[in-house]
């Protein structure tokens, strides 16, 4: 179902999506009416805001966050030692990153303005297992980075969810 | 106006934006009415079918053709050899990713249906460079994607800007 071979896939009647971001801009889309808007469709300049920050993190965030998880999750797993090395120059990368969202979450609440949205939305997952690391000092030591997390992390649409998120709880 | 000092950044009014495929999608948006319509905003599964082959460009077809293009162009510019090596890497992904896309435009005209959209918009900027390197015959070799390249690179509005793509001409 999904050419490259990867996970996730969503079937939804007829329909076969793949690509994580593209499935949850679907389902955003689909109940932004019933559910909380997280894609801001009624403003199109909060709606751009939203894309924006959503690119940031599939192109800035997600690729520091990423090696990182997986030398403290997979590679143990795996039998091997954390390469410190891509440790090392992921979290380079990475406070970069968290340098330009600690300017942006001191000026709104929320990366893409004061409203929760998909952009923050898209950090919860990745920023759970991080976290779970020594990284976790990263996030703590800035400030509005800090209390952007612990109120994203404490929604309750999370809660449900994070009981069976448990990937390398046993290693 | 870009935090991570990057471009391209679009102003439009008291609007700042940054990342090309958060721009790409806001002009798409807002002249989705009186503009060919590049974000089937009038149809939920066509429009979340555009998002999965654009995050697709995203996430495999750029990152294996970004890295030929730039040994090719710009190590040249900066008076190095292309890296042979960083070549055959990504020439070897491109493949697998090809063999994808030919596989999916025998079935269909246009990656994400039949018709056309900011899905195929956004690979020809980097297939235009991409065409004038040895690589141009991954694409020539597969009929269909050959006959999508031929078809969406010969689109009136992009002829209106490929005489400014001239990056490389003069090395």
């Amino acid at each position: 179902m999904q050419p490259f071979g990867f996970i996730p896939v969503l079937e939804d009647g007829d329909l076969t999506l793949f690509e994580s971001r593209a499935i949850t801009a679907y389902v955003a889309e689909k109940f932004k009416e019933t559910e909380p808007d997280l894609i801001r469709h009624k403003d199109a300049k909060e709606a751009a805001l939203v894309k924006v920050w959503t690119e940031v993190e599939s192109h800035y965030y997600e690729p520091a966050v990423s090696p990182i998880i997986y030398e403290y999750f997979v590679a143990p797993f795996q039998g091997k030692e954390p390469d410190k090395s891509v440790i090392d120059t992921n979290v380079e990368k990475l406070k970069t990153v968290l340098d330009v969202y600690e300017a942006k979450l001191s000026s709104t609440k929320y990366l893409a303005g004061d409203f929760y949205s998909l952009a923050d939305l898209s950090h919860v997952s990745e920023t759970h297992y991080l976290m779970q690391t020594p990284c976790a000092s990263m996030i703590n030591e800035l400030p509005h980075v800090k209390a952007w997390w612990e109120d994203i992390s404490s929604r309750p649409a999370f809660n449900k969810v994070v009981g069976g998120m448990s990937f390398g709880q046993n290693h």
